[in-house]
């Protein structure tokens, strides 16, 4: 073993060495290459359950109704046929599903780097950052602090780093140091520059919409019509459970799929709060404020990609706090992905917790809810990295904790774990080793062990003495230190001078017409 | 939700208050219910993929043979027809399918407390404690240090505290103050004493099984016959991989299944060390070393209570050492189980990671590892709580944590949970509540908010502003002030005077005897 561990680093240290001398390996990660989900996803509801849940999803469409506060849906709807009383709108099943119907089950997002375009829909799995606490906290300042501009330029470069993380959510931390006015213009500067990964427009008001639609497009070098051939970015919305969908969000999405672009709706159903405190009951609404989103995204633009979102979890009875990768989340979270499947709707869920700080809790809630996104089948996975408090919190050391688990979730997928030719059996190599040999010199080894086994970053699985006289080093601590070392030597990916100062310009311009509106 | 949690607390403290007079209520935990697991398991392999690990397992079986240095094993297995050379035994694959179908797919374990008794196989997942690491490791002492008889029993109240651990596996510490010729008499009393839940028996020689056998006789008030009318305990053995059983695990498990008692065989086959650096051969080598001493024990006793093992993971290929909670690992479960399934064998598992602390590493290994046990359809999981540093170290903090994990999986597995009768659906309560309300005090919610969530014990759901009021407690050190509140205020199960003084006085005559040969 000496022998080959030698041999492995002297190898190893030659690539890492170059990496190094490019500034960009800090570790030895995983190559970029969003995986495909293998497993058939856990279904825990009989095709009757699926068929109660979506009847329960349909009757609060046609019995119940959504309230719309937006003028222009609510005129689209009418036209469409659906009932509409004050902003109450009602619609019909043969309707919701005609519409529904429209939507592609699968489409690409193309970043302005090409190398990472991502297919959304059937057994693609796609991870991205948190997105929006309003704070922040590392080990370094100990305690919670608001978030500001250059926190969140330095989580945007661990989203850029890790091949894990494969689009970049709203941003990873909001930066309350900068005007809400001019916040969207100088993060899409830092985002667009800092990365080179799909992006994500904040349905905030016109202003904000269409500011980061011509951000994205000067980014990608791009004329009007070259944008809109193709998915470039998306939006993700939440509707204002219960049953409420308010003007901005409804107004973005409207703006993108318009233009081609992409679309995420996300209820927000609290059980107990927000939804009733039967799971069933929670998805069923989730479901319902769904489908009518979209629903009015393919009337307007049909065949316009849209993914549905799931963000149903429970409340703690005790406080009325929402909880995270609970039991009732992770069931919640399957049953969605079996109605999605039903609808043929790509489906996004998240990875989330309810924890503070990045201790053990934090790790098996977050480990249950990435899980379950594995298991339900889910395309886009928010949140997936740094994601602290129920979402109040971001952390650089969770962002770098959860990279670990991904990058399992990404080996744990490849098919050369299972498989099982004639040389993974492996029969001679047993021949040869007998009763009383080991396998560690055969050739049969040899010729594997580069490869054979993930190899973590930030795990440590030296021996306790080992550990210790390494410093006795908590997971926290190695993911504070390597978040330095990631930051202290990262390089932005390329990006033409004259698009950046296009960029720049821009920035420039719309501050000196005033930013957005801030009173949405 | 004031009144509710208010009306909650009330009730609650009533019940914990009733409890905690019995010493017995430091946590509100889950009630014992063993659950049963509902999902289809993940099954990475084609029925292609099981036919040719299946073949595989025959061909090492037929072809290159297992060592067995137990003489007399060599003449049953000479008898039976095996075909022996020296001590390597090949045996046809009609042979062992026939010995295999001989094995009931499910049996009982019916400890000294009849109420614990457990069915092991079909959907039913049973955990157990960590089992055997010399070495022990908590917040207070800080570092490693050698197991003793007080750490043994202080995880032993544990492992009958908790209502999420079913079966008391090995020692939780290797009481290594005590001398290794005695050690097995006074850590069964303890345990006797201490537990009321399904005894196990290392088979290290035959006088610590007749021992064991004789011990959890006694503490079950049983005649010779009745002790040997149903199974009252098992044994787990290992395999010494590659392809070779010894002597004395061998000797322990004849001894169990002529007396009606369960065993286990858990070959130990680390993938590059004492196996192929492939999954698949890895897991036929494994599966190999199993059913030929499950063979061999129904062929002496039909019908005897059998269950697979897996412990298959990888090594680390910088140092050789073992890993766990890997990608690699989740995969040779979830095939394993296939295979069990085939053989309509019961299976073990195993909770399990290679972190030296309870931190976040820790977490997610055992995550990754419990997850997979659930996945594979496991019916026992070994070292469900307390493991660490990759069975070296037991740790009241990691099991206390551990216990919080499995309480949510049992949760997980509660069918309420994706319920969707029309209550569940909840057309109604949507109704009231409409698109402005919410659900906090509607009937509905009201009805079901004492049971309708999981409530942890150890997971803090405070807010950040909360936890930090409350001591910015981390989870292992949240871990350890439970423990030593568990410790403080344990009171053992019932138990007869004269059994116990029956143990006692066994106890004294074996240690007057000399106890058990250290030569083994």
């Amino acid at each position: 073993m000496a022998e080959i561990a030698t041999r492995r680093k002297a190898r190893g240290g030659g690539r890492a060495g170059a990496a190094a001398r490019r500034g960009a390996a800090v570790i030895e990660q995983m190559p970029w290459n969003p995986p495909v989900i293998t497993d058939a996803p856990i279904e825990p509801l009989s095709p009757e359950g699926v068929a109660a849940i979506h009847d329960g999803a349909m009757r609060i469409l046609e019995e119940i109704g959504v309230q719309f506060l937006n003028e222009e849906a609510l005129e689209i709807l009418r036209e469409a046929g659906c009932q509409i009383d004050g902003d109450i709108v009602r619609m019909g099943r043969d309707f919701v599903m005609e519409m529904v119907g429209k939507a592609p089950s699968q489409f690409t997002l193309t970043p302005r780097n090409p190398n990472r375009a991502l297919t959304v829909g059937g057994g693609h799995i796609l991870f991205g950052n948190v997105s929006s606490p309003p704070n922040y906290w590392d080990m370094e300042i100990g305690t919670k602090v608001p978030g500001t501009r250059e926190k969140c330029a330095n989580l945007l470069k661990l989203t850029q780093y890790f091949n894990c993380i494969h689009f970049a959510g709203g941003y990873p931390v909001e930066p309350v140091d900068l005007h809400a006015s001019v916040r969207h213009l100088d993060v899409l500067f830092d985002k667009l520059t800092l990365t080179d990964k799909v992006m994500h427009a904040y349905s905030l008001g016109k202003e904000r919409v269409e500011d980061v639609m011509e951000m994205v497009r000067i980014a990608s070098g791009l004329t009007h019509e070259e944008f809109e051939a193709t998915p470039r970015m998306y939006t993700n919305i939440n509707s204002t459970s219960p049953l409420k969908h308010d003007q901005p969000m409804i107004d973005g999405c409207l703006r993108l799929v318009r233009r081609g672009q992409a679309v995420v709706v996300t209820p927000f159903t609290l059980a107990g709060a927000m939804a009733p405190v039967t799971m069933a009951g929670a998805v069923a609404q989730s479901i319902a404020e769904a489908l009518c989103a979209i629903a009015l995204f393919q009337y307007v633009a049909p065949g316009a990609p849209c993914a549905i979102g799931t963000f149903t979890s429970n409340v703690d009875m005790k406080s009325g706090a929402p909880a995270f990768g609970t039991p009732e989340y992770m069931r919640a979270t399957q049953m969605t992905g079996q109605l999605a499947r039903f609808y043929g709707l790509p489906m996004r869920s998240s990875g989330v917790c309810a924890a503070n700080v990045p201790d053990g809790q934090a790790m098996w809630e977050t480990s249950n809810s990435l899980w379950a996104a594995v298991q339900s089948g889910s395309n886009m996975v928010y949140h997936a990295a740094g994601w602290l408090e129920g979402g109040l919190i971001a952390s650089p050391e969770k962002f770098v904790m959860d990279c670990e688990i991904l990058q399992q979730i990404q080996r744990y997928m490849d098919p050369s774990l299972t498989a099982t030719s004639g040389e993974d059996i492996a029969l001679d190599a047993i021949k040869s080793v007998g009763n009383d040999g080991h396998f560690f010199g055969i050739q049969h080894t040899q010729d594997r062990y580069s490869t054979a086994f993930y190899q973590p970053f930030l795990s440590d699985w030296k021996n306790y003495e080992g550990w210790e006289a390494a410093g006795a080093i908590w997971t926290p601590e190695r993911a504070h230190r390597m978040f330095k070392d990631i930051i202290n030597s990262f390089e932005a990916p390329p990006m033409d001078v004259a698009i950046r100062e296009e960029l720049a310009d821009f920035v420039a311009r719309r501050k000196s017409e005033g930013g957005a509106p801030t009173d949405f």
